[in-house]
């Protein structure tokens, strides 16, 4: 069976930084590093720096003097990071740069007055973050869900950095039809847009589709969904143990998506093992 | 045949504020009165002005000394504004309050770095306005067309204030896609969304609709393309020698609906015929 990999999967820019980052300080620091929840949504790489002696927290609250804070790849909530700096922890900020953005201009924008909408998963750590730098009123829509009626004449609305573009567009202009004044700014990071796209042009190519990633993580999720609304055959796993031979019977070529989050040997491993399949 | 008007058929408020004011200053200014281009879009109500001696110019230049100029309803290219101070004439600004708005909106917004894009009719006199106080780049996007490809990154979006909502939805939300940032103010009128409500409401409960206003008129061809869409047997009229009987045959109720510079006796002169025909 022919196996192609799409030519964004795994690993995006800000995750791999924050993994050098933690990677680099559980070598060099010579004290305890917590990273403040899972430094990205893969079990598979959670696990490998466990085994480097770096634990997950899940609040500022449970940490031990003279240890080292990283804060994730999805960033922190407001408080959380005033916590880390009153407390006098050395803290590694390994949020995205993509994600600082929209924390950003929620703070910015809600200082200006606007009504700030995020569209994206209200219970996903990256948006938890993002709510906690507005300085006014903020209200999560979830993809999907009815555009809300809001009071303010002026709405902002920004998305999480892995939100679907046809999401964002669809609220945005239901908000703008709704309101005196939307001011739109488009947070989805430029990495997601290409790696759907990608998997997009992937899933038309090929006559199945594996996306492989974190069962929680949110772009690997879109990225399926993606997928599946034009290959049916479509299935997302966290590794190659999950792969059924059933699933790709017939098939000629498959394509492999990954997740954002999604080390390079766990997509290696999902890859080797197709090729083997007849 | 019962016949049913639509609450809101007929002139709107900001219509009937400029034909008042025009029929004011004809009796009383005492030197001769013109308006620049039409007063508004309905030829019935033109001629009743040009009986009291109103005549209508196309520019300022055509203007003689001594002359009141009134500004119609959809307001006037900014430099005929200005050439009209030059020279010294009475002017009595007719332009609609909600067309001083986007006139605003365009000026603010394009000083303020936005490219701006008017979702509009690029040959309708308002828009024509509009577009003379951007001090930027200025793109006019016809609804239903594709929307184009801009090169700046922040992009402001208003609307022909006869515009179909769904039309302006559209193209804020594939802006927001596109662009870093798209600030959509909202300059639809009210009147015209009340309109259009109650316009596709009463479609909805009709055998035939009867669209009444000028066939040069934006909002009342936007009102007979909306009730058509759920009633096929729409037909848009001036007066109501244009009623055929054939179109009415086995209807038991019909509906009028009249754009916003439709004066009441025509809207009036259309449901005494229709009640007449059996």
């Amino acid at each position: 069976m022919d196996v192609k990999i799409a030519r964004t999967a795994g690993f995006c820019w800000g995750v791999r930084r924050t993994v050098d980052q933690v990677m680099d300080v559980a070598d060099h620091a010579g004290r305890p590093v917590v990273t403040l929840g899972p430094i990205i949504h893969n079990p598979q790489a959670v696990a490998r720096m466990q085994e480097k002696g770096v634990r997950t927290v899940n609040a500022i609250a449970e940490v031990e003097a003279g240890t080292t804070v990283v804060v994730r790849t999805h960033g922190a909530v407001k408080s959380e990071m005033e916590a880390a700096k009153a407390r006098g922890f050395e803290v590694v900020d390994g949020t995205c740069p993509y994600v600082k953005y929209p924390q950003a201009m929620a703070q910015r924008l809600s200082r200006q007055g606007y009504h700030v909408v995020i569209v994206g998963d209200a219970n996903h750590a990256e948006v938890k973050g993002v709510i906690s730098y507005a300085e006014g009123p903020c209200t999560v829509v979830r993809p999907g869900a009815p555009v809300p009626d809001l009071p303010d004449k002026k709405v902002a609305v920004i998305a999480q950095t892995t939100c679907i573009g046809a999401d964002f567009e669809r609220i945005v202009g239901a908000l703008a039809l709704r309101h005196k004044e939307v001011r739109a700014v488009n947070t989805i990071c430029s990495d997601t847009e290409e790696r759907q796209d990608d998997a997009r042009q992937l899933a038309r190519e090929v006559d199945a589709v594996v996306v492989v990633g974190g069962k929680n993580s949110a772009n690997t999720r879109h990225l399926a969904e993606i997928c599946r609304a034009i290959q049916p055959r479509t299935w997302h796993v966290e590794t190659e143990e999950e792969l059924r031979p059933e699933w790709f019977r017939g098939c000629g070529t498959v394509g492999i998506s990954a997740g954002a989050s999604t080390p390079d040997w766990v997509v290696e491993g999902v890859a080797q093992r197709l090729r083997k399949l007849a």
